[in-house]
């Protein structure tokens, strides 16, 4: 059911990452770079273990002091739906090849969908966190 | 690869949708309440035929005088991966029972996860979009 478009070529050189969509995919990409920013979701391949999808709860970013939670109150790569979303700035396309920056996905990872950022429905600049959630990793 | 974890049990009632999430899986939800806004993926099962899934190049919206684009370059339910991205307002969570405000799916859609909302790396109220993206259906 799921269908790979693409793969993560090289991340995170001095913050940007390549991404390379397969040529019978090309043409989903026209008017892309009009957009800032894109939603990218992707697979955790090196996550998609029958274990790692059975977890269901964990302690977020791993660090000592974060309270354990439910799964789904995490970004966890390991879940039962091996899907990773990330929200990164449209650098450059050229071709089939996505320059982006901010993608925490690790080379090799397959993509699994892009869709345009639109801050009127996702941008929620005042939602509300816990304050284990506040911080970065 | 695609693990369903529940189902939107009734769309839009008021602007309010209910979503309720498999046993199995509810011991993930722990701790979801502490987040104001969750994004929600989700199977476009009205969509995910052969043939809507060979769909590259879409009219956003379906609105005429919108220009025809890359199907990334659009949120159009007919996509190489049947999945939706919808981010909503978590109105309650009751044991399996999530009241969310401003899901898109409709009644019937399988859930495929549930990823707390982190404005931190979420939230772009500044990103551009072109000017046909700029208002609602």
């Amino acid at each position: 059911m799921l269908q790979f478009i693409g793969v993560v070529e090289k991340a995170n050189e001095r913050g940007v990452s390549k991404v390379r969509i397969f040529d019978e995919f090309r043409e989903g990409l026209e008017g892309l770079d009009t957009f800032s920013h894109i939603i990218i979701l992707y697979w955790f391949h090196l996550r998609a273990t029958e274990e790692r999808r059975r977890v269901l709860k964990v302690i977020p970013m791993g660090r000592a002091g974060n309270p354990k939670v439910g799964v789904f109150t995490s970004r966890s790569p390991s879940r039962p739906t091996s899907i990773g979303l990330c929200v990164v700035e449209l650098v450059k396309l050229e071709g089939n090849i996505l320059s982006v920056k901010g993608l925490d996905a690790f080379e090799g990872a397959p993509i699994i969908d892009i869709k345009p950022y639109l801050p009127r429905i996702d941008a929620f600049p005042d939602a509300v966190v816990p304050q284990w959630a506040r911080h970065g990793p």
